[in-house]
């Protein structure tokens, strides 16, 4: 606090748009966090006066934020109609871009997947204007799918695997797509028709822990998500914030060097953990060239669940694969858990499909790589998000910033 | 901010006890931040009335947080006498202990240094009652030195080289010293008299880390310190905050592994960073085992000046030393860099000791380790204050709790 906020004698500086735009946010995010309340709990619960409650209520209505619901009954006196989040005219769209699929999903401000998408596109080699077309069409049967005759979305989230510059939406460089310097937001906005709404660009990973913190909001507030696909990112939340670093480009955990004997990596450099414990790395590992498993033209998740299946069935090169992608894993979570200490270290993606086989391999050789004792308290946690943690965490984060300001959505004439 | 701040029609709850504090506190950290200045330049710079200035003034002299100096002709109108910072009645002391010395150092609110001291003790084989009375008495020393005759520090700060429990004030292991569950804290009150400052426990390179921050206040919000001695911690700054992790053990860089193939660590694990860069693996590569650079009964720094003065005359078995633990010092700090991605990462210790000649190899192989372009714009550098790091980072830890509650120091009798 400056002086001018406790300062002797100085009359309150807050303007009342500010204060109004802060209720308004106050309201929101507390019914987000209960449920369904009266306007006079609403009043109860955030310490606002009955008045103010109902004139900021009848601007949320009117700003299609929130609805009237059933009675409540759980105050005390004359029960009043529930206010509650409205699924129906605010939602978010969380797009992703990744070696061998894009995919889009909707989210509405419950929190409600309204609808999803994935489809096999050679990411790697098809270019990024190709790419952005494919994934430009599906962002379009995604909107139309969510809320048929809706208004559009209030805001689209595209996540990619590798380094980018959010002020300007490039991605700086993406090795396991071949891209560099790809000026990716405004390709996209013009593929899309130049939208109204925002259109924000974000690494995976770092999206996917933002799911993850919002799974576990009551339970953790330092965490590390590491994702598992064809490549291999971080995502760090420190006291439930995302840390970037100088120049955003924190969590590139996939390029740290675990094995100085290792193979060659996309990126130039050899012996990345992500050359051990990428999927590439695992389904070399788990079958021969030819297996079906190991071709890109087939969906990621399909061919992860076959892996499942072989598993289950106790097929040997399967376990064998766990056995040593496994290691790697828990050695370079060693390093992760030794530097940051998380309250949480979750593992996403095939990772998480992968839970039961990989959790007997990987927390041993954790508790053996951590320094701290008991692992310094760190709990290895498993996703079960597979592939979909960027693009939720992508429309939360879009969402959380209405939660923020609800002025930024504009009010409705009512139907629409 | 809650509602209860903004919410339309309430009082303001801030009680004056809490203003008055928060003001204090304003002015003694505006004084420290520009230097001497009179009343009413303070008030301009606060935005606090110079009625209130003049107040809060006559309590901080009280308090011994500031004085009365020359005259300032720096502003419109007439002179007024400059209040500045009384280096004269508040001081603080940090302690240490590492491998093969124990030391201290008294400083007081101004930044200066009135005493420092380190003597050599074999700390890793004495036990810490021995260790802890030869701290004891060190402190003693420092202390009478500092202020001859004058009042206690306002508190004490005490590094070590590994896991603390900083609620209980006990090391929880520190390897390198072979300390496990060590009551410190209370164990050095008794030793001091128990007396009426409070003394608190940190790890040495967060300590470090803070006064490496404070040096570069105007430059750097997000900082990675790597300390440089028998062993190598990591102290991790983030919005110009100490990162500590869920436990308190975040920084543990010294056992992260970055060769499967090498030593054997005290710590019971194989190919700790610490085994290829910390100041024994270094020393071991630079000199035979008889020479007395090797020799833990002679002073840490007199040791490492001497490698310096060979390193000036082209020792060749000492530049290989160079080459080969820069080499690692670079695999290490890569993977920091690209967990990380710091503004500036900072290589303290004896690292700094050999900056013109570590620095052509660490930049190098740096560049190469890190997967950003232009190593994500993290700058290395080399830290200049050799081993007194944790105790200058400690003792300003202490001061900045005065400069947060300048209440917390007692106003006294004049004179004393």
């Amino acid at each position: 606090m400056g002086p001018s906020e406790l300062g002797a004698g100085g009359n309150p500086t807050a303007d009342q748009v500010t204060v109004r735009r802060h209720n308004l946010s106050v309201v929101l995010s507390y019914l987000r966090q209960t449920g369904p309340r009266s306007r006079a709990r609403v009043a109860e619960g955030t310490g606002l006066n009955k008045a103010t409650v109902s004139s900021l209520v009848t601007e949320l209505v009117a700003r299609g934020l929130v609805a009237e619901g059933q009675l409540d009954r759980g105050s005390v006196g004359r029960p009043g109609l529930a206010i509650e989040l409205d699924g129906r005219k605010v939602f978010a769209v969380g797009a992703e871009i990744n070696v061998g699929f894009v995919s889009a999903l909707a989210r509405n401000l419950r929190g409600d997947v309204l609808a999803t998408r994935r489809v096999v596109v050679d990411t790697a080699h098809a270019g990024p204007s190709v790419v952005l077309e494919r994934l430009a069409a599906l962002i379009g049967d995604v909107i139309d799918e969510a809320l048929p005759d809706g208004p559009a979305p209030v805001g689209l989230s595209v996540a990619v695997p590798g380094l980018i510059e959010k002020s300007t939406g490039t991605v700086t460089v993406a090795p396991n797509l071949g891209w560099r310097e790809v000026p990716l937001v405004a390709n996209l906005r013009r593929l899309l028709g130049d939208p109204a709404y925002p259109v924000v660009l974000d690494n995976e990973a770092n999206l996917a822990a933002v799911a993850e913190l919002n799974a576990r909001r009551s339970t953790a507030v330092d965490l590390l998500f590491v994702s598992g696909a064809a490549g291999v990112g971080g995502g760090l939340v420190a006291g439930g914030r995302l840390l970037r670093g100088g120049r955003g480009f924190a969590g590139e955990v996939g390029h740290i060097r675990v094995n100085p004997e290792g193979r060659q990596c996309p990126c130039g450099r050899r012996g990345c953990w992500e050359t051990e414990v990428g999927l590439n790395a695992f389904l070399s590992a788990a079958a021969e060239r030819e297996d079906w498993v190991r071709d890109p033209a087939q969906d990621v998740e399909r061919r992860v669940d076959e892996v499942v299946r072989r598993l289950q069935a106790q097929d040997a090169r399967s376990l064998h694969a766990i056995a040593q992608v496994g290691r790697w894993l828990g050695v370079g979570a060693g390093i992760l858990v030794n530097v940051l200490n998380p309250e949480v270290i979750v593992l996403g993606g095939y990772f998480g499909m992968l839970a039961p086989w990989l959790s007997v391999v990987v927390e041993p050789e954790l508790r053996a790589q951590v320094f701290a004792p008991d692992v310094g308290g760190s709990r290895l946690e498993f996703s079960d998000l597979a592939f979909t943690g960027p693009l939720l965490g992508g429309a939360e984060f879009v969402l959380d910033g209405v939660l923020r300001d609800p002025t930024s959505v504009p009010a409705r004439a009512a139907g629409k």
